[in-house]
């Protein structure tokens, strides 16, 4: 498959960004689409930026060993860190979450008090406010990193009393701040939007940065005449960088069931 | 350095290794030690038996071009699922944190019941109960994975009613089948050691493997005449896998005050 028929590659340093894929395979559901999660050395949100950019690139070249047209990073860490120098460095089109994520929230913000809850690398680099103040140099951004909420995502306490302290402690500081929009800037807080909701009430707006990176990619191949005309059913490809176990069982709930993918592991350190 | 005055090496998949290093440090206080945390890839308690033992050969290998005279394997992950494959592999004495803690658990039980709270791969591997029950047939043991406990004590969250909420009810099941004897089966968890001994009361006698394993490692260097015999300032010298920062200030803060220590960064897939 080349071409507009060449699939789309996403990748994450683990499974959360099947978030991400999720809205992708919704939104554009003609594309066909390899996924990668880095499971053998997840998470990013701790690591350096000179690890992740390295981790990135080796993911990025076995990406375009598969011949996709276009990139998405669905990690939240990874846009942050390695998305300004992968795009110098390579031909294709590659689009990450935080850019997204962040022109919908100076969009919906109406008071200009905005709240970022992210890893903690993904704080540090400052991107999200960097993008924020370069949109609307206005606006007033208020960061926090949430080191325990992946873990709690993953052991599956996401309707859990344990959890909700846990965010209400998060997030306090941030509700003194008066925002009235919260960017969920990491691939597992989708998963506690419920939970996010019901405890922030109508006054926060939630921003989820994989929905509207799928608009994006939309847009960027309209723009770049590169969407897919077969209309077939596409190919779904899932790579990680650890047993496939894992990733296996989550992919299933994720697609219609009986949709065809295929899933194998990939030794990404030799890429 | 050579021979017996060849320094010791220390591995973790990060820094909760550490407090191994520090036991070691305090108990064979006249050896010179290498410790080597692996935190870009960190952690290990979610991965794959092939990726750890990947990760682990990777290791060792470094320790051997360092010239240690012999190899501890601070993590308990690794010490379950690859230390059997290493003695194989390597002609240096190499130890695990596993059976000393066993050992010592099998020992101290009065009414046979043991407990054990571990990551999710330690407890998978079942080597805990294996070896207990190679020791003491007629031992019982539970085990429950704790996934939650290394990123709460990461986030500094030691004293903290969140994490006893977590504790109460991970041990919740342990504590039904009425265990005399807890093995806290990874590195982070005697952080732990003053909330879990609050909690739990008399009742429960709390192990330490990082502690055991100091005494077996001085054991088995005295068996094999590997003592160091110099009396001089030891040579300490840290290794991790991304930036150091990360982990030099808690060697500082486990050190003795001025006590000097070299620190540097390894491309550990290289090896």
């Amino acid at each position: 498959m080349t071409g507009n028929k060449a699939p789309i590659g996403i990748f994450d340093s683990g499974i959360g960004g099947l978030t991400v894929f999720r809205e992708v395979f919704r939104n554009l559901p003609g594309e066909n689409i390899i996924y990668f999660g880095d499971t053998a050395r997840v998470p990013y949100g701790n690591k350096s930026p000179e690890t992740v950019l390295r981790y990135s690139r080796q993911i990025v070249r076995f990406l375009e060993k598969q011949g996709v047209k276009a990139i998405v990073i669905a990690c939240n860490t990874a846009s942050a860190l390695a998305l300004d120098r992968l795009e110098q460095e390579i031909s294709l089109p590659i689009l990450g979450v935080v850019k997204p994520g962040a022109v919908t929230a100076a969009e919906v913000t109406v008071n200009g008090r905005i709240g970022l809850i992210a890893t903690e690398s993904t704080v540090k680099s400052g991107l999200y406010e960097t993008l924020l103040k370069s949109l609307k140099p206005e606006l007033s951004v208020f960061s926090k990193a949430c080191p325990l909420l992946v873990p709690l995502v993953e052991a599956g306490w996401v309707d859990d009393p344990i959890t909700l302290e846990v965010v209400k402690r998060y997030l306090a500081e941030l509700l003194e701040k008066d925002i009235d929009t919260l960017i969920m800037g990491c691939t597992h807080y989708p998963l506690l939007r419920k939970m996010l909701k019901n405890y922030l009430g109508d006054a926060v707006t939630l921003v989820n940065p994989a929905y509207e990176t799928a608009l994006s990619l939309k847009r960027m191949l309209e723009e770049l005449h590169l969407e897919n005309p077969e209309s077939g059913q596409p190919e779904y490809r899932f790579y990680a960088s650890d047993s496939i176990e894992g990733i296996e069982h989550i992919v299933k709930a994720i697609l219609p069931e009986d949709m065809p993918f295929t899933a194998g592991t990939v030794a990404i350190e030799e890429y």
